[in-house]
């Protein structure tokens, strides 16, 4: 029996979306035990008193008193911090939250540890492509500072992530720069380029530039944290920039609304295709511990998604793999 | 009489594009004078030897020969080398041109000289938003290593571009960052916020993210060279990416293509709303004078975009403005 402990609390419209994820989930997965962090009134009232067999209820609503102050809320009782003492504790397996990212990163960092030979954890999402394939983009924003022995690093963990969560027996990595030749790029990006070169291990491909980055042409795209979150922001920002376009000019004249009435199938394959919801759940890397982080706005599809990544992770020990592959011995 | 020498060469479809828009251009603005840089038998070619009155043909096709060096590029007799020193000698008031960005960003600086109190010059491309309106984003990419100081001049000097080129009396100027809270970003961007804030003469409204970049928050967007090419290229990408994804789900099926011809205007709407030809031609500032870069696939409709942002530029003698905002007396 593999245990999540899910901190509810943290999303900006409830606890709600987190327990229709949960009820779905949980239906599915009998092998699966949830530890649902929230106010155990509501939860009671969600599931009209009769409580799955496989879901525990931890009554707990608290959340950060400052968010900014990290070293005292690291001591408050929160939701967030029962959730990482139950993962210490190995009384679960796995942790979700939709919590503060700083907050979260901290905790994970101080709490769980750093996995021997990892300098710095980071922030790793699943990202849609136009192809229907999915790549992973990292880091995110766990880093401001960002060396080019951190991105090495990171590859070699991206990597086993990539094997099981997209299904690539030898996944392609490569390195955002702003150009593909090698003279062009900050320094670390030029560093790291060099040590991913040099790593006969990982099926390395050089540099990518984020105009092709959704096309499928990579498994895994590392990049700094302040870059990688101007990324995913752009791309992020642009589609659904795109989609509001659309909409404002196809009801601006009748006769356009019964084209979409025709191509309403399209545009949900489109939808689909480049859904933004499972890229809301960011992996914490490098840490000593199966560690998801979801978007402060997650409805119950982006909750499912993340559920559902962590199902792979664990189903499949993709830590232990990711030590291995790091040569870490316990 | 305002003087253009346009540098045909360095497109990769070659002169064809520059010469259309030429013509277009010069039959709609007979106040301006064109000196086409390139291959003279094939400009007289294109005009089939009947050459507008407005139009100076100068024969040079030559480009660099190896554009990694750029102290003896500088040197070579170049088409584009030869736009500068038409600049330099006074016998043009601006110049345009496709060639190799690292050449045309040292040859302005080294040949034209930084603007008094402009510690860095800087890329920057008019874009389009969602809701119609443009903006101009800056640094996109002459800068890998950006000073906050740096950003501050530049703000300077994007007020006076966005006045004339987007048409606002006090554009609003924003500073993009992974996160609108003061504690968050790089260092450089953190001290640049604070530089704006103290200026009173600008209408600086702190930070925004690139998430809502596209939804026509602000008329100048401020960014390290760094970051500013990957949001370019991120949100260039997400929207061309967009558009096949979408292409390729309509014609999927029969049905929907009776579908999109009733939505065509709308589409077509769609792709004028957010048409990134223009964004192919960045104006390289902080340099002394009118210089204007167009991408290197550029079609005869982002050329035109070009010459017609230099003819508000002339008209509106920007560069005056820029140095009289920067209080340089001369």
């Amino acid at each position: 029996m593999y245990k999540i402990a899910f901190d509810l609390n943290g999303n900006d419209n409830g606890i709600k979306a987190g327990l229709i994820a949960s009820k779905i989930f949980i239906k599915n997965n009998s092998n699966f035990e949830l530890f649902l962090i929230g106010n155990e009134k509501e939860i009671r009232t969600f599931f009209k008193n009769n409580i799955p067999a496989n879901i525990k209820i931890i009554d707990n609503d608290l959340v950060a008193s400052d968010k900014k102050n990290i070293r005292q809320s690291l001591h408050e009782k929160t939701s967030m911090n029962l959730a990482f003492d139950l993962l210490v504790e190995k009384k679960v397996d796995a942790i979700l939250s939709s919590g503060d990212s700083g907050l979260y990163l901290s905790a994970a960092t101080l709490k769980l540890k750093r996995l021997e030979g990892v300098s710095r954890a980071a922030f790793m999402p699943i990202m849609p492509t136009i192809k229907g394939e999915k790549f992973l983009l990292l880091d995110v924003g766990a880093n401001i500072d960002t060396k080019a022995q951190y991105i090495y690093e990171w590859s070699l963990i991206a990597k086993e992530f990539a094997k099981y969560l997209l299904k690539k027996v030898n996944p392609r990595i490569s390195l955002i720069n702003i150009g593909t030749e090698s003279y062009k790029g900050l320094e670390i990006i030029k560093e790291a380029n060099l040590l991913l070169k040099e790593n006969k291990n990982i099926n390395y491909r050089g540099f990518i530039e984020t105009r092709d980055i959704l096309r499928a042409t990579t498994d895994v795209a590392l990049i700094d944290g302040y870059g990688g979150n101007l990324v995913l922001k752009s791309l992020e920002g642009a589609i659904l920039s795109f989609k509001d376009l659309l909409k404002s000019k196809i009801k601006a004249k009748f006769i356009r609304k019964i084209g979409y009435l025709l191509l309403k199938g399209a545009f949900k394959d489109v939808a689909e295709t480049l859904d933004y919801r499972n890229v809301g759940a960011a992996w914490v890397i490098g840490v000593n511990g199966v560690v998801i982080k979801s978007h402060g706005s997650s409805d119950d599809k982006a909750y499912l998604g993340a559920l559902n990544q962590v199902k792979i992770a664990l189903e499949n020990d993709i830590l232990n793999k990711v030590k291995k592959e790091l040569n870490i011995n316990e």
